[in-house]
């Protein structure tokens, strides 16, 4: 009942009807920043979170409450008590040092294929929101086919990277089926870089055989072609769960956004320097691991901080402090020559409205600021991160080509071009049609309503939550499915029907 | 009828009730920016900036539409042609080299005082604006009330730092009087530092008087207590009320932003380079004809800069392009050390919606990453700055509280302590209740709204346009006037007074 339908090789006359009334969109490549990073400490900053950070993985250490870990951990050097793990400060800056300070993640288009590391940020799609605020605005558990058209919006989304794998958690599909469903339908609704299935092994290993499938099995053992997202359990616990998909991704050579889930002031402490020295200690515990599983496997840094109201336990986004955390954060990974992952657009608001406004913005522009690489939950997310709207989803990726443009700088410009103009055109005239005007047109977000109150009144006073509805409505109509070569989908389909069988028993 | 009754120096029966039950704000400080600035351009950009900007200036030359201040120019040696000025580099560069980097701007109560320029930011409330949304959500001319009750929200609002002089335009009094009422009101409901009128050179004479008899003559002319905001007709002409007003001003030692209002792409070129290396031609020649008046005057470098949609020729706040602008407008005044103004916290939108969340935050962040001193319409705009909203008003201002904090940058911390209750938790425990925790609590911005959905549901499912309405009902339900001596606010009475009769003949 869930069956998508797969694109041949050659597309059949709807699309070709539907591209060329609706021109493919403009996508945006890799974001190559031009402004920032920021660093906020000087090098002995540097080195007191570095160092402290060391004393706790060698004092108080941390948890790999898995058997296989303590094992690999022990054989290693490491000191073991129980589950605990105890880290020398060589052994880890030793073990670190072959992840590779950048990765390529390849699409199945390789158009769309993505730089993670160094200069580069790319924007993934938001994960996991158990509940929908649907083109209609009425919120509702998510399903499958929400999924498929987060797929397809962020297909058509000029700015949107990486689709993701768990736009929404389909609750009309049995947990133990879900990856199946989407990781399928990601490949094939999509074109662009696809993350993994982390719900344990055994979807890790039909992730990379479903990628298999697609990219042949020497290209995905020399080359990224998944990043899938791991919690560590902050304060300082590895589980058993992540650690299985871990060693599943790292022995595949796929990288995984290691991310402790920080509520700053509950699960870690309050402030900046206290709060990213935990994370720190945390994060380089999980990615040395990573490198006992295979060495030079690529792996990413990741943080997902939001605050907690010390009133209300309520988790905070947008507010101050964790946007000074993601400038640390930043900071320490170039100094530990490591991509890293942050999270941004998400609010505690109910509604799309000026507090999401205000709180997508102030969670994006330190995350970008601080020179972040893999940028997930890029467009949707309300209520802390529990629900996704289509409408927010819609202007959120707008607002990500304003970002892109932006962090991409200043571009070159003939300023002797520009002297010849002001001289012709003199005090009080105008530069609307200046050859150098057409030449550098500025961004406009068309859903950006400038028009006068009066016009606007008279086009129905429609506010951003219509305009994104209706802009989600447009995207889905205009929809193009990327073609996938017949044995591909065949295998896939074949795949998914015999896998489905089998955790049906 | 318009009359406002003044606090005497020993408030009433009802304002210490008041002051009990609703404890005073805590004020923020001028914000000392720890984040950025951030310099787009290396030596050789400013050169080549300042260099076309000097090109500019001695080729094209520049429109000062004013007898006086061409005879000024004459007799200061610029090349004078019909209205036509042509000024030589060196000239111009030895006129501006007078201009303090920085002032301190006195309130007239000193605990308000704050400072502008350096590493300084400060937030000042929204100006000029024709239409109020009012605390009913509906829109309507503004009135003299609706600035009364500005000024109140701005002495009570933790970080607006200035009130300005015309929150709104009110609509009510007569063109020739609204500025005795308007700073009259502003300097009897606010002690914080305040602006001054610039309608013509007698607003600005009578905006004198009356600040003389709130600080002393002789303070006034040694001191700054006002700062006006003058704009320049872009491109290149500057014109004679406005000249008028800066020789009154500049006259009284009282610094102007002097202010281009570009849109770019109509006004000025829609590029980054093009736009600034214009508005820096204009704002030295304005600035530097300041120095003619009177030397050693501060003065300030301002910069308005909004986008123009090529498609239908309306202003656009929010897009990258003025973000761009913006940083180069501050690395260009850090370069001739300068202080400088900029805008912010203004949208298109028609609602304090998603919209307008989107366009104030990315127009903010660009300004203080651009280290801008002065920050005009720091709350309240929709509309493209033709109307404020009292519930966009409040919201905007709690926001301005966490800029400043993150701003701020980091606070020293105590890692050890941290690390020590690292080893007391342990792996698996949180930090509520820690030392570190309690001594470093996070910002909570008490309108954001981070409840659960059925909590928010069960309280009303108030979007922040209704949270908004009720916060600035709030506020000027609380708001408490600050003392005036019996003298200063009977001798303002008999000037209004007098003037008022005077200007209606």
């Amino acid at each position: 009942m869930n069956e998508i339908k797969t694109a041949g090789a050659r597309s059949g006359r709807n699309a070709r009807v539907l591209a060329r009334t609706n021109p493919a969109p403009i996508y945006l490549p890799t974001l190559d920043r031009h402004v920032g990073p920021i660093d906020l400490l000087d090098q002995d900053g540097v080195d007191r979170i570095h160092n402290a950070a060391m004393t706790i993985l060698e004092t108080t250490g941390i948890e790999f409450r898995d058997a296989i870990a303590l094992a690999d951990w022990k054989r290693a050097g490491a000191q073991v008590e129980g589950s605990r793990v105890r880290i020398g400060r060589d052994m880890l800056m030793d073990l670190i040092s072959t992840v590779p300070p950048s990765y390529r993640m390849h699409a199945r288009n390789p158009r769309h294929t993505i730089d993670v590391g160094g200069r580069n940020s790319i924007f993934a799609n938001a994960y996991g929101a158990p509940f929908v605020y649907g083109l209609d605005g009425v919120r509702r558990p998510s399903q499958l086919a929400d999924a498929h058209n987060f797929f397809k919006m962020a297909q058509m989304s000029q700015a949107m990277h990486v689709p993701g794998i768990l736009p929404v958690e389909p609750q009309d599909i049995p947990v133990p089926q879900r990856h199946l469903d989407l990781v399928s339908s990601a490949l094939i609704l999509t074109d662009k870089p696809i993350m993994g299935s982390v719900l344990d092994q055994t979807a890790a290993r039909d992730t990379l055989a479903m990628v298999r499938i697609v990219f042949g099995e020497d290209f995905v053992d020399q080359n990224v072609v998944l990043t899938s997202l791991l919690n560590c359990n902050t304060p300082l616990v590895w589980d058993e769960t992540m650690l299985e998909s871990l060693r599943v991704y790292a022995a595949a050579n796929q990288p995984c956004l290691l991310t402790p889930f920080v509520l700053a002031g509950a699960s870690a402490p309050a402030s900046p320097l206290g709060g990213v020295t935990l994370l720190i200690a945390e994060l380089l515990a999980g990615i040395a691991y990573s490198q006992i599983i295979r060495r030079g496997c690529p792996m990413v840094l990741g943080v997902a901080i939001m605050g907690v109201s010390m009133k209300t336990g309520a988790p905070m986004m947008g507010s101050p402090e964790p946007g000074l955390m993601n400038l640390l954060v930043g900071q320490m990974a170039r100094h530990y020559k490591l991509p890293w992952r942050s999270c941004t657009m998400w609010t505690g608001s109910k509604s799309p409205d000026l507090q999401a406004g205000f709180d997508s913005a102030n969670s994006m522009w330190p995350v970008l600021l601080a020179g972040c690489n893999f940028i997930v939950h890029s467009a949707g997310f309300l209520e802390g991160a529990l629900a996704v709207s289509y409408s927010k989803w819609a202007q959120d990726a707008r607002q990500l080509e304003n970002y892109h443009r932006f962090f991409s700088g200043l571009k070159e410009e003939n300023l002797d071009a520009l002297l010849g103009d002001v001289a012709q055109i003199g005090p009080g005239g105008h530069f609307l049609g200046t050859d150098h005007t057409r030449e550098n047109p500025m961004q406009i977000n068309p859903l950006q309503n400038n028009d006068s109150f009066e016009q606007w009144f008279e086009d129905g006073a429609k506010t951003a939550d219509e305009i994104g509805r209706i802009e989600a409505a447009r995207i889905l109509d205009n929809y193009v499915q990327p073609p996938m070569p017949g044995d591909q989908a065949a295998a896939l389909a074949e795949f998914v029907a015999r896998k489905r069988l089998e955790y049906q028993e």
